[in-house]
């Protein structure tokens, strides 16, 4: 799943001739961004809120125009459709909610282009072999209600409809009541019938590609994720007074521990990134030997035995260095998910149309989860990426240039046409 | 100034016969504790507070009962002096302020035993060959006024009066103000006259003499202390999608600038302790590459090259791992006190009155600040240290057994005598 993946000689030439509407697609962009306007040009949608009502009400205009079928589930998830061809759906989508301090392209991007894809066909006459759709996932950011991606979590039957409406948010909110509130409580089933395929234009959210002078990412895959929070107690003591030998001191343990990891994501090399984001220190006093720590640990690798292998290096680490400090430490599971391989197939159309259409690729795994790694239990699913500018997201900042999200938009647009093709069977 | 120091064989015979009375010393020291009393036994009197006034009037009355002459100087510095013998007097005390969380020994046993020294020798009509007298400085915990130490800087001239009259509290209230409210600006001048020697009974506040199975402690002097506050700027980022080497991670440097000061103690050994008590970082989230990080480094040794060579190193270091994480780092000094030597005469006449009277006894440093340290400029000054359990002060929970508390003011008692008697020119 890292770069070395062989090229599949499939023969799939792209549509000559066309291109999806780079100003329809920034006009959407920017329209959809004055919902919820924060400072800096970004957007607050949280989900289910009147904003990210507002935002829905405004995609379903467009889906209208276009003559769609739209059905909206039980959990809120729209799904427009253009009932052509024959055959399960190929089908594309992302979210619009955000989170409180959202960019413009997070999630947006990828349901705009998809209706970018759909117009742009319709207005060159061209119908693809099987219907194409467009979803537009409930909560895929997680910042209101818990678990993220719960809306594309429901439509593939990984949870209950009846365990998402229980949901309580951040603010107390219920999410049932919420759905039925801002009146996007819908009545198609979920879970769904499983689409052909699904493919997602998203945004890097990180600084690879532009790093790289790469246009577009191929993605292979969403990394496995192992959250913990480690406490570390130690005995707090007055710092002038304490012999180095008599102390038992937290801050040394989480040094040690924080530069482990970041020692041990060296070590490994390719995918392995470990961060500790977040240490919190009791009483944090500059002339007091500390008498508690905890500290985050944030483990990724797109490869599950890998993954493990660096959380029981880990484990070992910290009960030695607690035990040669005199410390006491617990640890705490706060996520753990496996990584999730995308279909391969579908990848190197990703990557093949890329070419053809003359913008530079490579294949890459996604740091953050997506509503895609969701459709990827049901059907043949990829992702692609678009450069994000120094890697900003969740941030009014969040920048793509209009170069790359017209190409971002023409390559889905090759790729779906050449999913309805494809017999995956 | 460590353990090598030899013994001087001083002809110094202890007076014997006769003790304090242990239980007059607690009753005292249960007294004083019961003025601004807190949960857990302990007490909080900050320095000028209504407090802290009223466990002054309690000490003024025990100097009246005595028949003591009370000066209270322009800073507030209660002297009682019994005025017996001829030249200067020989001078004791500490402080009755205390932090927040105070216990019930840290200051106020160097004042009540001075009194009790006093009162044993009145009884067992016995006078001693110069005036002895007894010292209640103001605001020696520095946790209401900075700096800490103030009332015996400025008897000794180190600050001007008028400096210390216009300190502005953490609460804003302006010294001068508070101590005209309480009735404790007092008209003796200061700086006052040089006493012939000055010797002060304090806790260890730290855990060494219990520790090693010893009672008392001869101390030397005191540590020099560096404080200084590093701040890292590197650059946020999503910790899921940006790849180790394109991170510049202020937590990477946290931790390695931390395990360095750890290593570095170890490394130079002998009385060089280092502490990181004091971390945050920005914006603290589980994952989020940090965008800043600060940190407090505590680095004392008695050694004055010692501690500059240390300062030197870890400014190496600072430099060396930012420039290879890609941070940019800034350092500001907190505080700088050189070390304290006291007089190796009155060090070795307490050493040899301790093991006269049958207690055990070792050299060592102070690791926290005292008014000796003040006294230290005008005249021969040491102190006595009685084990603290566990090492703990600044905490209700601060315990020293009565079977020390008495040793220690007996060892004072005997120390005082014997420098009256003792030529210092």
């Amino acid at each position: 799943m890292a770069t070395s993946i062989p090229f599949l000689d499939l023969n799939l030439p792209s549509v000559q001739g066309f291109s999806i509407s780079q100003d329809r697609l920034l006009g959407r962009l920017d329209e959809l961004a004055t919902i919820g306007p924060i400072d800096g040009g970004g957007s607050c949608r949280l989900a289910l809120t009147d904003a990210d009502r507002d935002g829905r009400d405004l995609v379903m205009t467009w889906m209208k125009d276009l003559g769609l079928d739209i059905s909206v589930d039980g959990v809120g998830n729209i799904v427009g459709t253009w009932n052509v061809g024959t055959g399960s759906p190929v089908m594309t989508g992302s979210h619009i909610d955000t989170v409180r301090t959202g960019g413009r392209y997070d999630g947006n991007l990828g349901v705009i282009a998809g209706l970018e894809v759909i117009e742009t066909l319709m207005s060159a006459g061209l119908t693809p072999a099987r219907p194409f759709s467009v979803g537009v996932f409930t909560n895929e950011e997680g910042a209101r209600f818990q678990p993220d991606m719960l809306g594309s979590l429901v439509y593939v039957g990984g949870m209950s409809l009846e365990t998402a409406l229980d949901t309580v948010a951040i603010d107390g909110a219920v999410l049932g009541d919420e759905l039925q509130r801002i009146g996007y409580a819908g009545s198609s089933p979920c879970p769904s019938v499983a689409p052909h395929a699904f493919v997602e234009l998203h945004i890097e959210q990180g600084p690879r590609l532009e790093a790289e002078g790469v246009q577009i990412g191929a993605v292979t895959g969403v990394q496995g994720i192992s959250w913990q929070e480690v406490t570390i107690a130690g005995q707090s003591n007055h710092a002038g007074t304490t012999p180095m030998r008599l102390r038992k001191d937290p801050v040394v343990v989480v040094a040690e521990i924080a530069k482990y990891l970041h020692d041990l994501a060296l070590r490994y090399g390719g995918n392995q990134i470990c961060t500790v984001g977040k240490i919190d220190i009791h009483p944090n006093l500059i002339n007091v030997v500390a008498a508690k720590a905890t500290m985050t640990l944030d483990v990724r690798n797109t490869d599950e035995m890998v993954l493990r292998r660096a959380e029981q290096e880990i484990e070992s680490f910290i009960a030695e260095v607690a035990s040669r400090e005199g410390v006491t430490t617990s640890v705490r599971t706060l996520a753990r998910f496996e990584p999730v391989e995308f279909d391969q197939r579908v990848i190197d159309i990703i990557h093949r149309h890329t070419t053809d259409l003359g913008h530079t690729v490579q294949y890459m795994p996604s740091g953050a989860g997506h509503d895609a790694q969701m459709l990827a239990r049901v059907c043949p699913t990829a992702m692609i990426f678009t450069q994000s500018k120094d890697g900003l997201s969740h941030n009014p900042a969040e920048y793509t240039s209009p170069e790359d999200l017209e190409a971002g938009s023409n390559i889905l647009l090759q790729t779906m046409l050449t999913l309805a093709e494809t017999d995956f069977s």
